[in-house]
C-alpha cells in the first residue's frame, strides 16, 4: 500500500541524512544523483582544510595525511561493494582504470583476444575496449560467450535503461568458459549491495560522482580480486604503482597488493572530497539505502502510470534510476529544468530520473511527476527548441 | 656585486608576489617549492566556490564552467612554455600522459623500437617507458642517439643534479636522425622560460603542483606540436577525447585537436585549483621569474661557498634547485626541518634547494644558509638518526 507522501518520509529512516548535505535552492527537485551526487557539508569542511595541509603544512602533508588516502577511501568502500579491502584502490579517472585492468587481463589470457560487451554499455567503455582487442558489441552477451572470449565487460546497472545484470549469473557463465570479467559498478556502487567476494568476480571498477557523492569527475576506484593481483600488472607503469624502495634507478617492480594498479601521483583535492560520502553511506548502511531506492521507484512508476504520452522503461532487475521515453524527450527536459526539476537527457528520446536515498525524499518524487504532469498535460515543452544536445 | 639581502629584496620587482600567498608560519623557510608549489590565496576562494558550484549548481556547472576548464588553463600555460595553445591541454598525472604520448610516437615510429632516455631521468618516466620500447638508458643520451632511435625522452630539468638540457639542440639531433623527442619539463614549466613551439619539439609533458602552484597531484599538462596532433592516436580511447558527437553507440573517433588526448572525465576540484598559479605567473612574466631565480642561485652558491663538508652540484646549464652533496645528506636534511627550513633529501646523499621566485626572498636564502652553517659546524646533525627515507 503506497500512502501520502508526508507519510512515507516521516518514516523513512534515513531522512535526517539530507541535512548533512549543502542545501539547495527552495522548490529545486534534483533527480540528477545518477550524474553528479550532492555535495556533503563535510566536504566543504574537508576542502577548507587545505588552507592549513597544502597552504602552511606544505610538503610535510604528504606523509601526514595524503599518502595513506587511497587506503583509507579503500576501506570505507569495500564493505558497500562487498569487497576485500585488499583489492580496492582509487586512482585516475572510471576510463582509465578500465584501460589498466582490461589490458592486464588481456595480456594473460594469451591467445583469446575476444572481448564481449554489450550494445547499450556506456560508449566511453566500448572506446577503450575497442582498442584492447576483438570488440563483440552483443545485445544479448551473455549468449556471446564462448571459448574464444577472453574477457566479458558489462556495466552492472545500464547507464540508459537503468537495468541490471545478474552480477553472479554472468560471472559463473563467463568463468565457464575461462574467460575473466571486468564490470563498470558506476551506476550501481553506493545505491545497489553488491558483493564483489562472494560473486567470484574478477575485475571491477567505478566512478565516485553518482551515488558515491565525491564531486565532479573525483577519482574512481577499481577492484581486482586478490588472488588475481600477483597475475596482473598494469600497462602504466607509473611510480605509485611500483613496489616504492626508493632505491634509485632500480628497474620497476610492481607493488605487490592492489597498489600497483595505481600509476602517477593522485589528485589530492578531489581524492580528499571522496571521503564524507562514503562514511554517510557506510553509517546509513547499503541494505537501508536500496530499500529506500526501491520504495522511491515504485512511487516514481506509480505515480507516472497514469501519465499518457511517455513510457517509462521497466526492466526486471534495475538499479536506482528510471528512463522515460518521449518522442520530444529534449524539450521537455528542457521544459522540467526551466520548472525547477532536473533530470537528464539521454539521446535520442530517454529522460533519465535519479533517486538518491539519502537525499531524496518521497515528497520531491511527487512534486518532480506533478510538474512533469502540468507540462506534459497543457504542452508547455512545446515552447522549447527542439535541438539535442548533452553530456551522458 | 651581490648586496646585503635587505637591498636584494627592496629591489625585487616580484616581491610584492608573496602576499598573494597563503601565509607560512613565522620563521619557517620553505626551500620545497620544487616538490610542492605554495598555495595561491585565489586557490582558497577556488575551493570556497565550489560550495556554489557542486554544492547548489550541481550538474549546470558541467555546461557553465567546468567542460571548458583544460582549455582555459592551456591558453594560460601555453605562453609559459612557449606554445601555441592548440596543442596544449591538462589532463590525467605525469606518469600517464607521458605513457599516452610515447606510446602514441612509438605507433607511428614502426620498425623502429628504441627509446632512449638519461640515466638519471626521473624513475617514474624511466618505469613507463621500459614498458613501451628497448629502453636505452645512456649517461650521454644525445650521443646515444641513432638511426634505430623511435624517441628521446628526457627531463629537461634533472630532478636530482639539477642540470638542464638544450631544448633546440637536443630536439634538433633527434630530429636529423628521424627519431621523436617528448620533454618532462616538470622541473622547468613555471621557471625556466622555454620555447616549445621554436624548438621544434614534438612532445611534452609536466607536472603542475611544482613552479605552477597548482596543489598536491595537481592534474598534468601535455603538449603535441599541432602538426602532429592529427598523426597520433591516444592507447586510451576514453570519452573525453572522442569527437564528442553525442551520437549513440557510434565508433570511437579521436577529437580533431589535442582534446583527443583526454581520457575520462577529469578531477574538477584539483582542476579548477591550478587557475590561480597559472595567473600569477603569467603577471609576473616568465623572464623576470627566470632573472630572479638565477640570483637566487648565485646567491645561495656565493654563501654556501665557505661551507666545508658540502659539495654543491653546479652544472653549466641549470635550472631553479640547487643539489648539495654531504655523506649524511638524510640527518642534515632532518636536522634543517628541525631547525624550521624545509629543503629535500634524495637518496643517497644529497639535499636539494628548490627557489620558487613568486615566494623565495634572498633574506630567507640567507637565513637558510645561516641554519645549515650552525647545523654542520656544530655537527648538530648527528643527533639524528641515520635512517633513509624520502618521497622523490
Amino acid at each position: 500500500v503506497i500512502l501520502d507522501t508526508s507519510t512515507l518520509d516521516r518514516h523513512d529512516p534515513l531522512r535526517s541524512f539530507a541535512d548533512q548535505f549543502v542545501p539547495i535552492e527552495p522548490g529545486l527537485i534534483y533527480l540528477d544523483g545518477n550524474s553528479l551526487g550532492r555535495m556533503p557539508l563535510d566536504a566543504v569542511e574537508v576542502l577548507r582544510r587545505f588552507e592549513t595541509s597544502w597552504g602552511s603544512n606544505l610538503i610535510r602533508s604528504w606523509n601526514d595525511e595524503w599518502i595513506g588516502l587511497p587506503t583509507r577511501l579503500a576501506a570505507l568502500l569495500a564493505p558497500i561493494i562487498g569487497a576485500d579491502p585488499a583489492g580496492v584502490t582509487f586512482c585516475d579517472s572510471t576510463s582509465v582504470n578500465l584501460f589498466k585492468l582490461a589490458s592486464a587481463a588481456m595480456e594473460v589470457q594469451a591467445g583469446r583476444l575476444e572481448i564481449v560487451s554489450e550494445s547499450s554499455n556506456f560508449r566511453s567503455n566500448l572506446y577503450v575496449l575497442s582498442r584492447l582487442g576483438e570488440l563483440k558489441v552483443s545485445d544479448d552477451p551473455v549468449a556471446a560467450i564462448s571459448e574464444k572470449t577472453a574477457l566479458v565487460s558489462l556495466s552492472l546497472v545500464s547507464f540508459q535503461s537503468g537495468e541490471r545484470f545478474d552480477l553472479d549469473e554472468v560471472t559463473r557463465i563467463a568463468h565457464q568458459h575461462d574467460a575473466m570479467v571486468l564490470w563498470d559498478l558506476s551506476h550501481a556502487a553506493g545505491v545497489v549491495p553488491v558483493n564483489l567476494a562472494s560473486s567470484n568476480a574478477d575485475l571491477a571498477v567505478g566512478c565516485s560522482y553518482k551515488y558515491l557523492n565525491g564531486g565532479p569527475g573525483a577519482p574512481a576506484w577499481l577492484y581486482v580480486r586478490p588472488e588475481l593481483i600477483e597475475r596482473l600488472r598494469s600497462p602504466i607503469q607509473g611510480w605509485f604503482g611500483d613496489r616504492r624502495s626508493f632505491e634509485f634507478l632500480s628497474e620497476y617492480e610492481p607493488a605487490t597488493g592492489i597498489d600497483r594498479f595505481q600509476a602517477g601521483t593522485p589528485p589530492i583535492l578531489s581524492l580528499a572530497a571522496i571521503e564524507p560520502g562514503l562514511k554517510m553511506i557506510a553509517e546509513a548502511g547499503i541494505e537501508q539505502i536500496w530499500e529506500k531506492a526501491q520504495k522511491l521507484r515504485a512511487y516514481f512508476l506509480w505515480r507516472i502510470g497514469k501519465l499518457a504520452e511517455i513510457e517509462p522503461l521497466k526492466p526486471a532487475a534495475f538499479g536506482s534510476h528510471v528512463s522515460v521515453r518521449h518522442p520530444a524527450a529534449w524539450q521537455v527536459c528542457q521544459a522540467l529544468i526551466a520548472a525547477n526539476v532536473v533530470p537528464d537527457f539521454r539521446t535520442p528520446d530517454l529522460i533519465r530520473f535519479g533517486f538518491s536515498p539519502l537525499t531524496t525524499s518521497f515528497a520531491d518524487v511527487d512534486e518532480a511527476v506533478y510538474r512533469l504532469e502540468y507540462i506534459l498535460n497543457e504542452r508547455i515543452w512545446e515552447q522549447f527548441p527542439a535541438a539535442k544536445s548533452g553530456v551522458t
